[in-house]
């Protein structure tokens, strides 16, 4: 008899814990994400050891981590940017610069590396719109000006995000804090995703009618995916991170993604891909780091990470009444994949310590998970009061 | 600036290179999937070192290859193998016996070792009902008996070759060919494909209600993917090989497939990772074991593969004369993946050698290039004379 495939082992046990937990928290209305990471805590190399994932498991996680920012990019349509307008761009420019300067000045004062508390900064600034936007679309408020503005804000919170990620991953490259360096990689990381957004779409356009003759099926699909490994492996080749480059594919073909019907394509290569990705989030925080006063620092980093949201965000729509204020803060304050990628960035490039990493994933279970209950009071009388029957169990979240 | 990611560098390249071959043999109008192989042979360490695949890349190749058996199993409809009746079953059998007899006999008399020359031999009883389906779709003659004869005997051709690995793997496993151990695996890996086939659809539609309440998004995508990789952990935990655990899984819910939309969805996961398996196959191919001996064996070989299907697959079918068997004979000549996975299995156990396995890719490469012309002059006579004009193009191939 053979010893059994270690790789297949945890290819199946991996799959089935992360899917288990996210079925569970799903049932309790917890984001299932959640679900997905702690089963990497509970079952991985830092708790019960049942599944040790190898370095083939962390592949794979990559490689779930780069669909899942190109499915990120998909969704971001340049068009919806030009369209939610001014209101939204403060509210996302607003919402990166109050948390990033929280963070970074607890950090510092915590007698943290420079580096190190530049990304976990950086990590507070992301939202994900993922969670917010399904826990409005259930309410049915998602007509709202308030959500409006949200969402608006959200598509400019990841565009601007992963400029910020690009900043401070060539930042921390180059030797020292060169401000000669940093202002070129910021130029740089602002008109690659200007000609993302703007300039890609039309390559993208003129490669239609090649793509229609060429005698491969699913053109299309196969055609967005090189395009997203390509990508990638530039920004990575440029210094910058992979996802980066995925997330910046994404937003190259965001335009065609209906008509293509890349999508729903997409979604079931995440499907199985993701939860890898979720699992290993989990198995890289190792639990013993939290000591009283680490433990302190995390609850600390969560509320200023929840007060800076609410703060930067409510802000710029203070002027029709703190309801509307309180209402768009809220709504930002989810962190989910994107503070967790920046961080485990961080982590891969030796500059995040594990206790750094762990302060992140921390903050983003508390902000995740604080946020949809909060939003179900504020956005209460917005509600349409009788949902159709047949979604009255999604509604009762 | 970082160096560049090695993983990431040849996840972008090989994914590129198989689908740049794949389209060139498209347009050639010969099965892309050869293309994709001879991607991996040109390029890969045997050939140009453009890219050497790393550990990493072979573990994605290989959850290709059960993802790929999955959806073999997928399409083999239980119900479609009651509906053919026996004249299939005979097709089939007599299209196994015969080629591996003849395979197995030319490979001791050539002096290779018997577990050798059972693994090239069962290579050899493999039939791809896809490039035969595609041929003949094309030419609009699905309907004749021929062609329903050949479809149904390739059915019945997975599941036996699929019984016959099984039976292989396991006699090799053992210590020495002792009757009773393989009389044994036989029984064992009958009952799995009987068990398979009729019982577990029925657990499979007890699950259905119980899917339905579950909260995870898509559960029966996910279902079916853990059960799969679940099977193929526990094909190889009891000796047998990860994709027969994966094509019996396919079986499970080939019934259930259209209803939960499996098939498209598990397209895309193919998509993906299908060219990291075909380009690995060519990768391991050692052009340089080709030398004149091994040329003429790899052409007898071919001769042999051909040969047998027609003489094995057209007897039964002899009393309805002549051009019925050569057409039933030509449709079951081309072998396809799971040849190839058959002898990946046997390379992977080290029990064929480098120059074995180019013996079966060679003959896989020459019997799915031969067949399709030959379908072609001798189905011609029940041709749809006027295809569509939309449909034009796909039928000039």
């Amino acid at each position: 008899m053979h010893t059994a495939d270690p790789f297949l082992f945890q290819l199946f046990f991996i799959f089935v814990w992360a899917k288990l937990f996210g079925e569970v928290f799903e049932r309790l209305h917890l984001p299932p994400v959640l679900g997905e990471i702690l089963a990497g805590v509970l079952v991985g190399p830092y708790g019960a050891r049942l599944v040790v994932p190898t370095d083939a498991i962390y592949a794979i996680a990559s490689i779930g981590a780069i669909f899942l920012l190109f499915t990120v990019g998909l969704e971001t349509q340049p068009k919806d940017l030009i369209g939610v307008g001014r209101i939204s761009l403060f509210v996302a420019l607003a919402g990166i610069a109050v948390p990033f300067l929280f963070g970074f000045t607890y950090m510092v004062l915590r007698h943290h590396a420079t580096h190190e508390a530049i990304f976990v900064a950086a990590a507070m600034c992301a939202t994900s719109v993922g969670i917010t936007a399904r826990v409005l679309g259930d309410m049915r408020v998602l007509q709202t000006l308030s959500a409006k503005i949200i969402l608006g804000a959200a598509v400019f919170d990841d565009v601007l995000g992963m400029i910020a990620l690009a900043i401070v991953v060539g930042m921390v490259s180059s030797t020292g804090l060169e401000w000669a360096q940093l202002l070129l990689t910021a130029i740089e990381a602002i008109g690659f995703a200007l000609i993302m957004m703007f300039y890609a779409p039309r390559v993208v356009k003129r490669m239609e009618p090649g793509m229609e003759r060429m005698s491969t099926q699913d053109a299309p699909l196969i055609i967005a995916l090189a395009i997203c490994l390509g990508l990638s492996y530039a920004a990575v080749k440029v210094g910058m991170a992979a996802i980066i480059g995925a997330f910046f594919a994404g937003l190259a073909f965001a335009e065609y993604s209906p008509r293509w019907n890349l999508r729903p394509r997409l979604f079931s290569i995440n499907e199985f891909l993701a939860p890898f990705f979720f699992f290993s989030m989990g198995a890289r925080l190792n639990m013993d780091v939290f000591d009283a006063k680490l433990l302190v620092s995390a609850v600390v980093i969560s509320l200023l990470a929840i007060i800076s949201k609410l703060v930067g965000c409510g802000l710029p729509v203070l002027y029709s009444g703190w309801k509307q204020a309180l209402k768009v803060g809220v709504g930002m304050v989810p962190r989910g994949e994107v503070g967790l990628i920046v961080a485990l960035v961080g982590l891969q490039m030796n500059i995040v310590s594990e206790s750094a990493y762990a302060l992140v994933v921390f903050m983003t279970g508390i902000t995740t998970l604080v946020a949809p209950p909060i939003m179900k009071i504020v956005f209460h009388e917005d509600m349409v009061l009788e949902p159709p029957l047949r979604e009255r169990r999604r509604t009762a979240m």
